[in-house]
């Protein structure tokens, strides 16, 4: 293969940014888009960038004999049927995450591309950040040696809208995943047992959902390992980002990307603007850094950067995470799937 | 009172800086020392800071009718006896940290001082470190608003040695005792809740000795937020003793402290000296600091800045964590108390 | 006008950036491009990008009645004859700097373009950097107050090679020419006097066509500011280019920007990897901007952001360098034109 | 030696900085204190620290045959006289700079020292800061190479008062004295060439006497490196101390110290507190070393740090500048100590 037909399910903000990120790619063509809000202005937006075909629904990009390959951004919910519809159709797939909030969904969805023969690359997007990027390196390189502990700072800029949160999955699925997965990919370990702490401190609405605003999660790694995430729906400031990876030989951190590097000294002290506002501003270039290892992979054959099993296994680690919160103890991981699983087979959860 | 006698029980590295300390106060006059090993080198170092007395016995210092105050820097197991008979012949009294490992000698030996009617103040040196009080003064000012999150790093440059571990009460009561009175201290809350992770990842003499090394410690407090603290017995860069305090309107953070500002850019990358090695580089001038707070708060009449409850408090905190580690759950520090108590009157413990 | 069409004169790696730029703006189109060398690589890159016509010659691009505006990215020796072409041709004109490195041309092409109503912006592409745009910002708001000292840094990875340092005109035209006019955008001052000092530290080659690679410029701005550059042709650790501005209210400083923020502690050192290593870099985003501004600028009637005033201007403080370089005392910028334009009228130089 | 007595001379606030710097030291007694304001005060800060002889006059301590060294912290003109009076005594030197404002006067001086035998340290205190001696010792290390440029960056906190101007010899002796102390301390070479700009910017005070406020000084080295100080009378941030040496194979950049490592963020932006305020906080462990060093090097007989020969280089450079803004012309510093001693010859000055 040396060229790909791509197709873009979905042209919310995240389809439209994957959309202009595969359009600077030479050996991209985007020859569709589908979204449940097909109107003049996707068509404008659309003729603007040379895509050919606006269609009302996924299923019409999916069954386009033209398109070697599509990007899944519409709701959650409708993940894992177009993965299976996809894969059916033996397209490749890009799909956002997470692929659903059930284990066993995702898990057959990753079992149906697996099958088909298609590959699929989850939108951890945050691997593809040049600092997240950077520590990897280090720690696969040795330089902080074998890792003992890891450190994440997750906060976003403010809480997203009710309507969101009743529908998320709670502040581990929707906004810890990320963590979850980067606590994986940049020691190369998997975890094994969770605890989590949570709170209301920023709007009892988040209780109201059962859903927690402020959170503290410990891991434990195989192989002894400990990680930290701590989580915060609001920060005053802006975006917070930043990781650290302890080990035998050192550490390693990264902090936060800054709109520029003005620092102001007065007599009121010494001062510099707030870091990146939001994942837009501070993970634009990792999307697409993301968009091109996904074509590069498949042009070359080479292995996607991120697959189905990095899905499910940050899906187990937000579930054992909600479990431990409810339970209010530490949970394994394969606990907390196997008492999915069974909940859903008749069984009885806590 | 307008000047101070002071006395100092123990002359190891740690009441040989308190006496230095003590001698630059124009307010005080050190007159008295003592050393189980009260030899030719203790008498010259007294002799040459005109220190007129050497005892072989912190007794001796305690029972001197010059002397106003005493400076306990014993070994752990004395200070609780010591401290009630400084009580008992009214001396005010510092004490180094732990009081005791045990809640109850440190309730008992804190009640003989309240009732004696004599001051005391413990030695958590880092309540007067310049960082930390910064800290504490945003959070106090309203700076970051309600805190929501409190991280501390706690790591030292090397293990102690065996004979050390032996008898030292453990990771939680030996190093991160410190750790848990500075969670109080910056956020002026109390903890209720401790869930605690340690693993053996620098060396396997700690696991003989039934202790750890590494550890994750969270914290939940009175009125919700949470706090985390990570902990190493070694980091290969040295001492690291970093704090953050997030609130609903921001944070606060301080890092490590350097020997210098110099930053190389060569070809190599851009490079800068380790922070400052251990507590003693880090720490020096708040140890002054302390003493001096002591000094000043008994000549005015001023209350101490750590008394007796302090102590009591991130005893029974370092108890918690011990206790989580041991039970694998989340303990409640009134929990671990009771558990103690009953313990010590005949209760089984877990 | 609400679309542009757009030639580029010179597909060296600066037009193809400038073109690549002008391609992700959706009101423009990039119509056609020249090169002395126009052969197949050239072709296939302008048709991966839709660029219809490929031209031996810019004078086939200026002539080129569907062209709206023109990139000059040829050679110095031409820019000159080209804005002359273009404005004649009625075109607008974007002109990579230094305009020529002769005032008197420089200042008859600036003119022809004046007279014949085209606009024209130089390629002082710094300005558009988002910490140098920030630091002006901060100036004009008030934030240091009365500008008292100007601070440039500028120092390149490596020296240009000999073939370059023949004609470039010297280091403070072919180098320092960008710091000259940063000098100017971030005061809003105009500088009076120049006093340089060069030396060949790095290579005698620079020796040999008279020319330095390690400088120092003071400068003396209208209102009595005081500014400095110091200036290197190789640093080991790459591209420096940091600023500061100084005032009566306080100071506002721009450091390196990174490749990323990753900060290693080890038993070495701390360290981090080196600032971006060169201009492209560095200054990819500025182009950017800098393309886009241009043509904002046309399509709204606004004025552009740098004028062939602003050419003018920082190549008399580059001739200005020079001569005190020469003569070993101060030289009034006003005096290096002046002298300049005698011995081009049969007058001599010192 | 042993052990060494010393006299103060001049009870000001640096004089007493001195006496409680040498009252640390194990071997140092001080026996006298001299000032022209002797009363009850001095006595009584002389019995709290056991010092038992208070003088109206520096002639009486330099004659009182128990002293081995003297300090001179008096006012400047009587530096050259009492050198001569304690040379000739026998005794030690330890004199604050400048030695005079006179080349040929603090030329005598030295000559008188070191005629007489006697060790003579000029107060240089920076040369002990923690973070230049770092710079130092990489420069001499090599890790910068070659150097070729040398940046300072000298900014007090606010103007002196006039009655300090009329008499202090300008702002190149009375301030940047130290800067060109500094630019020889690190580079490890001699100044040959001075071109200073000066301005008055701050305060038209300045002007009236004579004097400016705001300069840029640059200097040309022997083997052809370049340098630059930057200096204020105020920066309204407080004092700014910064320094840079870039060389063949790097550079290496000292900042400023501040009084805690707290960085606050919140929606305003993000925060820390202003550098250390002035030299009495920013160096005052480097008081304590200068001491320190003073003391050692008489007991062991070693060299002393700063020399005779460094006062003379560095009033000879001050000199240069100050000539320099007078001439409007880059000065050589040979010039200007020539020009000086002819003008006290009878020859005229310019």
């Amino acid at each position: 293969m040396t060229h790909l037909t791509i197709g873009i399910i979905g042209a919310g903000r995240i389809g439209k940014i994957h959309a202009d990120n595969l359009l600077r790619l030479p050996a991209v063509r985007v020859a569709a888009v589908s979204d449940i809000d097909a109107g003049p202005e996707l068509r404008s937006w659309a003729a603007a960038r040379g895509i050919g075909r606006v269609c009302g629904s996924g299923d019409d990009v999916v069954s386009d004999p033209a398109i070697d390959a599509v990007f899944i951004c519409s709701p959650t919910d409708t993940h894992a049927p177009l993965i299976k519809l996809a894969a059916a159709s033996g397209k490749h797939i890009f799909c956002e995450k997470p692929v659903s909030m059930n284990i066993a969904r995702t898990s057959e969805a990753v079992e149906a591309a697996r099958q088909a023969g298609v590959r699929l690359q989850v939108g951890f997007n945050r691997r593809f950040d040049r600092n997240f990027m950077r520590v990897r390196d280090h720690v696969r390189g040795g330089t902080v040696g074998e890792p003992h502990i890891v450190k994440i700072t997750s906060r976003d800029p403010g809480p997203p809208p009710e309507r969101y949160v009743k529908s998320s999955g709670g502040m581990f699925m929707d906004m810890l995943i990320h963590d979850f997965d980067m606590a994986r990919f940049v020691t190369g370990c998997e975890v094994e047992e969770v605890f989590a702490q949570g709170g209301v401190l920023i709007d009892p609405m988040f209780a109201a959902h059962g859903d927690v605003d402020t959170a503290i999660v410990t891991l434990r790694f195989a192989g002894g390992a400990l990680g930290v995430i701590d989580a915060s729906r609001r920060a005053a400031y802006g975006y917070d980002q930043r990781l650290e990876v302890f080990g035998s030989k050192g550490s390693v951190t990264v902090g936060n990307d800054y709109p520029n590097t003005a620092e102001v000294s007065t007599a009121a002290g010494v001062s510099r603007d707030k870091p990146l506002h939001f994942f837009l501003e501070r993970y634009m270039a990792a999307y697409a850094e993301e968009a091109r290892q996904f074509v590069d992979g498949l042009l070359r054959g080479d292995p996607l950067p991120v697959d189905g099993d990095d899905a499910l296994r940050a899906e187990a680690i937000a579930l054992a995470a909600a479990r431990s919160v409810r339970l209010g103890r530490p949970v394994k991981v394969a606990e907390a799937v196997a008492a999915e699983t069974a909940g859903q087979q008749g069984g009885r959860q806590p």
